[in-house]
């Protein structure tokens, strides 16, 4: 199963990923993920947004135990960041089956569409759309590198945009959703853990500097008659880096377009992207506030405009408290091993941020041994992938049956 | 016929040229050029490296009289580098037929081919293959942004790549080599003068800077966990600004490429361009081994890994002084004007640059009144174009006629 999906969409030339959504990788993705269902006797179905569902039982009865990820990437992503948490969905489930598992609940798993936002810079637009918290008309002002916007992509890849918008119906069917990660940071290899138990998802956003100057000749105008934005962006970056530090935080520019963008040209227009998170909403307040008054003098010390435009914001997501408890009492004891399941925090937005304003939600990590992620190095040992599908297994389980 | 060029190659977005090498929007450029040549009975050639030629009289008696310049641009560049040499050239001829000056030399205007150098890095192509400054095994490393070849990408022109190389009879040919251009600084602005005589191009280059760190996630990576080569890339850009400063130089980071470039990615790679020019070579030296040493030691402190490359240089060039002495006479006196034409340098490369080496040559400079270049605003007035054709004109009569 793993086999089959680990060679779509990955570049020969940097060994990442380049699942972007809607692109023929992304379809990819998708039709190996309906043969799995199919293969499996699921209930094969795509929703309104795209998101693809395969269900055990039927999801009428309500109630439902839903569990997957993202099939999606990030630009050069690792193999991890998403494929573990739906491959570890139908391995649990058939692990399920293997051990004669007596479900009440109808179990569903999910590949929520567009994950990343790789393409439209929006991340969990399949999620958000579904839950409302993106709207009809805002996804329709989404646009990717080359100006195609999202309904025209959905279009040539065969989904209707017609059809999207929020989904309460869906929703209300939902019980309970569990999603199954890699780690994308080193606390349970810190620790020593297989695997752990989010309890928060930091507050976090993208925020869009737009340093605009005067285009001109790199060889012929004296420094004194330049407007050239690309200096205000790099004393941005610095001055973001210095107010994650002082903050407790993280705040990376790492995306960047620059306009000509020719060596022998003063550029007209630096665009850098801040991404920025913390572990309240009052930290966060104050590195990106901190990094826009900043730009701001640097700006205008060099005669740049400045536009910062907030692309997207997610605030701090608690998850449900009885089911983190319900998971934790389940994989505490009655599995009957010695398997420690800390509770940590998490930077990384998921679906299950999203969902979870509106159907109990948890998450399970698997540990990540370096930390490293949206990289081809992110890496997760068989053994803990192992250990990860036998917890997701025990939680269906322990929630489907009560 | 200034107005069928303007359209060609015009971004209808930005309002500048997007003229690329061996692009469509070139080779519409190249079809104005012949039908211009032909509409005046001139004889028409393209060489073997591309470059367009349309010859009065017959250039095998040598000691030809050329003038030309460029028709290809920067990225979002403005109408008049490069074009308005080439339509001064055409220009000129017709006012010397009016004048019904008798020449005793060929003449010949050119359109050297991939001046700026903006598909595939390297500047003057055409004139370097020519001189044999640029070689064949190192054209053929030439590599545009998306992995296409300088021949193949001649090839999907219609020209025929295994031509191309040194062409010293064709320079044999060439007694004198004028190009006119429009100025890329304020200097005939300051000092009033329509018309400006080229002493010297200042010794310039590109560098090109490889800071590689760790691609990893924005949100989860710890900042003592990162090395993340976009904080070194913005300190080496601001130490660029300083060592200029400092030197009285010029040198700018105006392009750049970030790979992943998403926005909650650490990159794993920051690879930004310098151009720097100084009056002289030491003063370059100082710069860009000031900037070099700069960077070394940031990348340093951020677990960066930094690799610089000159990917290309030209040292000082100092026009022909009997030739340029000579234009000042025939500027100065027999024309019976005021027109005051002072000598000046200039930061920017030229074909004329290339050439000088080989063929005695001189650069007219036309006074352009906000002194920016390679952009859309570039910009001279209008009579101030026609004192330049008829300058040109004076030009071309008094050295073909002796």
């Amino acid at each position: 199963m793993w086999a089959e999906l680990l060679p779509v969409g990955r570049s020969s030339a940097s060994g990442g990923y380049r699942r972007y959504a809607w692109t023929p990788a992304d379809t990819d993705c998708r039709t190996w993920f309906r043969e799995q269902a199919e293969a499996r006797g699921l209930t094969y179905e795509t929703d309104r947004n795209g998101n693809q569902w395969a269900w055990l039982g039927d999801p009428a009865a309500g109630d439902a135990v839903v569990t997957g990820s993202h099939l999606d990437s990030v630009p050069d992503g690792g193999a991890f960041d998403g494929p573990l948490g739906v491959v570890s969905a139908f391995a649990a489930l058939d692990e399920l089956r293997g051990r004669g598992a007596r479900l009440t609940r109808p179990l569903g798993i999910v590949n929520f569409g567009d994950e990343e936002g790789a393409r439209f810079g929006l991340a969990c637009v399949g999620s958000r759309l579904t839950t409302g918290a993106l709207t009809v008309e805002q996804a329709h002002r989404l646009t990717d590198g080359d100006g195609i916007t999202l309904p025209q992509a959905m279009e040539a890849a065969g989904h209707d945009p017609e059809t999207i918008g929020p989904d309460p119906e869906r929703l209300a069917r939902i019980g309970a959703f569990v999603e199954l990660h890699v780690e994308q940071g080193r606390a349970l290899d810190l620790s020593g853990d297989r695997i752990g138990i989010a309890s928060a998802i930091w507050p976090h956003g993208r925020w869009r500097f737009d340093f605009r100057g005067e285009a001109n000749h790199a060889g012929t105008t004296r420094l004194a008659d330049r407007r050239d934005p690309m200096l205000s962006y790099a004393e941005t970056v610095l001055a973001a880096r210095r107010e994650a530090e002082l903050a407790g935080a993280v705040a990376t520019f790492g995306k960047i377009a620059v306009e000509p963008n020719g060596v022998n040209a003063i550029p007209s227009l630096v665009r850098g992207w801040l991404d920025s998170r913390a572990a309240d909403q009052e930290s966060l307040d104050t590195v990106v506030g901190g990094v826009e008054k900043a730009a701001r003098e640097y700006a205008a010390a060099h005669g740049a405009d400045l536009d910062v435009v907030r692309e997207s914001f997610t605030p701090v997501v608690e998850f449900d408290h009885a089911l983190r408890d319900e998971l934790a009492r389940i994989l505490g004891g009655d599995t009957g091993t010695d398997l420690r399941v800390p509770v940590l925090g998490t930077g990384a937005g998921h679906d299950a941020g999203i969902l979870s304003g509106r159907v109990p939600t948890a998450m399970l990590f698997v540990r990540n041994p370096t930390g490293v992620s949206h990289s081809p190095a992110e890496y997760a040992a068989e053994d803990d992938c192992v250990a990860g599908v036998s917890a997701l297994a025990d939680v269906l389980e322990g929630l489907a049956r009560t």
